[in-house]
């Protein structure tokens, strides 16, 4: 019996989520229907984040067992064939790509041996939308007070109860408690903002929850000082907006202390 | 009556090209549906550049006659909010949009007018390829020499029958002769290059052959001294492969000669 653990990129938007549905395209769906075929045997997958509809991962991992003949050197090379629909020309790709695929110890687990996680957060202001990067970035009008934005993150930095960004249809009975490691908000070209958020783990849309605030406090509808109250009310309603999914990106997954915190 | 001229950009992966067709999207399509709603009758527009599926616009032209009440500097803003689903967030946007809608004198035609048009073919070579972008370039494996495709483009200029850059399907009884006013290869980063095309109108998959036929010189599979052949050929077998339609944008059309001439 072999242990594999994936490294996938994908484009989410024409996705209904990770999650294997029913009648609808998802990216554990997807990748479930080419590796039976590549294994041939039905290989069922754990993602470590069950990302939504329309939001993207750049180094998704996902964990799979089963006794198989292809070598795994050779399986993330044809299953993204297959992926892409086997027909593109070379250098075409479709929007779910393995990244790598390896061998690891028979009782490792994608989710449950996770430490942390990185998302990104992308968004850009002042400008005139572009149409181009709809699905891929959260376009807002007017400026933003990015200074703003770091101070008021600060305060989320540490072990919380993040309840205050839980999305209704989060699982209520368990704690909501959450360590958020770091927050780093980097400014990059054309007025584009990056929220680079590593913390332990994420409730439901906490991500989202969590940069639509920033984003009402670098517009100046929220205040730096309105950051610790919103934590300690644990009521979702005093937080701000859900940013849409098309900016959020499952940067990378980290399954040792060490690569947290560098 | 009143004689509207309509400059338009549009991503083409969600639609089946410019040209209204039944059953399907097209972007000639959705602008006269939306177009009609706002003028409370039918309103049928000519565009420019009838684009394939998949290929984008960011100066599309289109102009349409009628008798509304709706004034014209309000006609963009009304039109782009029912185009984006008229329930986004102010900033997000839809994959057609509006850019600037004008009245033009009784008798002017946006297709029989344009004396030129500029459209540009996005590539990007010797990197691994990016699913966020496989809608929007073509990508290719290897390097190219650009040197040499700026060679092979320089026999392109001028008044020549291009017959073999034609696609089947073009319009057989019509002439096949053509003026390239220029071809501009500018190298961007990130190993990006944009084909631009300045000519008085283009055959059937012109610019995508032409843009095949180069990638093939610079990938050395075809020589700088064979451009002349395969353009007194008159054969399209002697081209090179149509290049995806990811990679084309429609950017400009010139109703003023001076204009092209820049």
């Amino acid at each position: 019996m072999k242990n594999i653990l994936l490294t996938i990129e994908y484009d989410g938007t024409g996705f209904f989520g990770w999650q294997r549905q029913s009648g609808v395209r998802t990216v554990q769906g997807e990748l479930e229907k080419v590796l039976s075929k590549l294994c041939a045997c039905p290989i069922s997958i754990n993602g470590t984040g069950r990302t939504d509809a329309g939001v993207h991962a750049l180094g998704q991992r996902a964990s799979f067992q089963g006794n198989f003949g292809i070598p795994t050197d050779r399986l993330a090379i044809a299953a993204n064939n297959l992926l892409s629909g086997g027909k593109r020309r070379p250098g075409e790709v479709g929007d779910i790509r393995i990244i790598k695929a390896e061998e690891v110890l028979p009782d490792f687990h994608a989710r449950y041996d996770a430490k942390g996680k990185k998302y990104i957060y992308r968004i850009r202001s002042g400008v005139s939308p572009n149409i181009f990067d709809r699905n891929y970035i959260y376009q807002i009008m007017g400026a933003l007070n990015v200074g703003s934005m770091r101070e008021a993150a600060k305060h989320l930095v540490g072990t919380h109860d993040f309840k205050c960004f839980q999305a209704s249809g989060g699982e209520e009975k368990q704690t909501t408690v959450r360590t958020i490691f770091r927050i780093d908000i980097r400014e990059h070209e054309e007025n584009e903002i990056h929220i680079e958020v590593v913390g332990d783990g994420f409730l439901y849309n906490m991500v989202r929850i969590i940069a639509g605030t920033l984003v009402e406090v670098g517009k100046g509808q929220k205040q730096i000082s309105d950051m610790e109250k919103i934590i300690a009310s644990k009521n979702r309603s005093t937080a701000g907006h859900t940013a849409p999914p098309q900016g959020l990106y499952l940067a990378e997954v980290y399954y040792r202390e060490e690569d947290i915190h560098v």
